[in-house]
């Protein structure tokens, strides 16, 4: 047909997610051109030591040689760190070609500056990739919801934390060895710290939430609790109770205009979608005000599901569309006010307290008393039987009627000073889904 | 900013979708116009009769008039029907108009030409809202999923069935009650056919899967079976093999080129995130080659929820992309080849069977000597005691290991010829998930 076209692409890294992206572009040549009449011309792969990469391949070192060639209009950013990958998309940029990325560290520090680079040269930022992989969550927020105004999204955005959540869960492990089978089957990092203490999910959250809410989002805006000092008991009395303990992503409305940014181990019930959300798989909920609850789940890791979502940016943009939806999208970060967040204090929600008590007459009234003092009504209470024979002190369960974090941590402090307590009590939020 | 812009919409119908697109550009005004730069100007809002809408609209009653107003770039057809609904599109794409429409019977029957139409006048037309109602399914599967090659699509695609199958299996009501109840809340229409018979979710299937696999597929290459003839009973032995049973709508590859379309009611795993997938709520699992499993999940129908699909193709179609994305999307059904289906009797698939039995020795080993004959293995065999004591009938319930349909079929006969069985045999399919 006439407008067969043939897109000269640059690729800046050949690790494992671009090898994913060489491989779907060679393989699925013919399914793209049927599908799109494009053909995508890898015309440079950039990496740093060309002896360690398949000889097949259009190799270079020279990122400048392969950002600068006519030819090339879309440079796709998988080199991944801040610095070497900062300045070339700069530079791809100021040449007025397309960037694709999924490098989410570096949108999260320099996001603001690179949008607005990419504005004022008349050109475009995709990161499909940035966020939960082969899940087209952020083209779903600036395209299929637009017409929402948001009132909620909760995800599981981490596959690594999802991955040893459920294997706690199904069998009872405790995290140090669901952490070792996560590294043994390649889910979990070497040092996986990163995923685990939750920062990854709030790098992702601030990049979501600031497209959902049309705000911008650092990622120091974020309350964050990962699920490493988390303890397989707790989770066995969860489930008890009818709740899976997820590591939740959560972005909603607070006060006026602010929002409330949070990560951390949530309970979930039961019956919600992300409770069925296992493995190594992501799903995120959003809740708008006209389309009600939409979840959208995949793979939010992995070689080819990253590499999905980053041919599918390179697609869209090799079709001259990503230029116009930029042009006129604001909801971007360099376009947008820096958000106002809520303290975590004045958050309301149910909670589930584990308090470790000794088994003596009147400990209930006691831990009850403190709890009422600071107005927090109880919703359920059980006392669990002793662990082993020779503990004298037996975890009491109790959860919340809706109650301000703030005074749930005073009446935990009074709780935790109580002599018939063994501090520290734990605490865990529950989720309630928002009403439609 | 310099790229502020009035876009003139012309809306024809005003119903409840028609309303509900009216109240989001008019409520969200502001919100769409931080977001986009975009002001919508509702220029016209095509009745039959004027004295039955709000008089503060720009009602008329002249769909030329609307059409041609050269102030009027998008044109939103939520007429339905297929007669004057097809006039005005035509006239509309004939005009350079784009056109959004969610009138998915009509794209059943005349997309081809529609399509070719919009192709030859340099425009577009958008459907988002043709399937699935706020789901943003067609988006995700022409650019989120555009890398992958889909090897099959299912899904639960209409609310109707879907919240009567709830019904049924929550409260263990019958068909007829569950429909009632359905009809009460306004699920289900007086007369509920279309949705009841399979029908509606063979067109919405007819739709998803020519874009998932890039073929032309007309609402009759779809075998279709409904949910009217199914027995309360069938719910609760499937509930006590781990089986939800869901009106699943699927497109899968067969042999060579073949694709297999269907629409039947089919036991799915309870672990099957579709399997929790309840009430009017829709969900559409794709699996894709490099993408895995992926899930898009929400409302399927209603005023607001289809409004918002409804508005995101408006909202994009005034960006100026999806001229751009119709020029190079080909996999729309003007040009692609026609579906080669292959025949159920070919379908391998496990099953579900309840054959009603005399309560007599011998029994079981007539009816597994039939299914042998034909080549087919059993997975498990339940003879259930009799429902009441009168009945010297009862039910034994089966389930194969993976066969071929027709294969199954003909032991079926078989087997309702004997003289200790009371036909008819009920048999459902077993879904199995794809292996990712």
């Amino acid at each position: 047909m006439s407008n067969d076209k043939t897109v000269g692409v640059a690729l800046l890294g050949a690790g494992i997610v671009g090898g994913g992206v060489v491989k779907i572009l060679r393989d699925q040549r013919e399914m793209l051109f049927r599908r799109t009449g494009l053909t995508f011309d890898v015309r440079h792969v950039v990496v740093r030591d060309v002896k360690k990469y398949d000889s097949s391949l259009p190799l270079t070192t020279d990122v400048s040689k392969a950002i600068d060639d006519p030819k090339v209009s879309i440079v796709v950013e998988l080199m991944g760190g801040t610095t070497t990958a900062a300045d070339a998309i700069e530079r791809a940029l100021k040449a007025g070609k397309i960037v694709v990325t999924a490098n989410k560290a570096l949108l999260a520090i320099r996001g603001p500056e690179l949008f607005a680079l990419a504005r004022k040269h008349n050109t475009a930022i995709c990161f499909e990739a940035s966020c939960c992989g082969g899940i087209p969550i952020i083209n779903a927020l600036q395209r299929g919801l637009v017409a929402n105004r948001i009132n909620a999204l909760m995800g599981i955005v981490n596959g690594t934390c999802n991955f040893i959540l459920t294997r706690m869960t199904r069998n009872g492990w405790a995290y140090d060895q669901a952490l070792k089978e996560a590294q043994k089957l390649g889910f979990a990092e070497a040092d996986p710290t990163l995923d685990v203490s939750g920062r990854d999910a709030a790098q992702k959250l601030a990049i979501l939430a600031s497209l959902a809410f049309d705000v911008r989002i650092a990622e120091s805006d974020v309350h964050v609790e990962g699920i490493d000092s988390l303890d397989a008991s707790d989770i066995t009395f969860a489930k008890s109770l009818g709740y899976t303990i997820k590591l939740l992503a959560i972005a909603e409305r607070g006060e006026g205009e602010k929002l409330i940014l949070r990560v951390h181990p949530s309970l979930v019930h039961e019956d919600d979608l992300l409770a069925d959300v296992n493995d190594s798989f992501n799903a995120v909920s959003v809740y708008g005000h006209a389309v009600g609850h939409a979840v959208f789940y995949g793979r939010g890791a992995g070689q080819m599901p990253t590499a999905s979502a980053v041919v599918s940016d390179i697609v869209s943009a090799a079709m001259g569309i990503e230029v116009d939806r930029f042009k006129h999208l604001r909801a971007l970060p360099d376009s947008t006010a820096p958000v106002q967040t809520q303290p975590m204090d004045e958050l309301k929600s149910r909670f589930y307290l584990r308090v470790m008590v000794l088994d003596e007459p009147g400990v209930i009234a006691q831990v009850s008393a403190a709890l009422g003092k600071h107005g927090i009504s109880l919703s359920s209470i059980h006392q669990q039987e002793s662990e082993s024979r020779s503990s004298d002190v037996v975890p009491l369960v109790i959860t919340t009627h809706a109650a301000k974090e703030g005074s749930v941590r005073n009446a935990i402090r009074e709780i935790d000073g109580l002599k018939v307590v063994r501090p520290a009590s734990k605490c865990l939020r529950i989720i309630d889904s928002p009403v439609e």
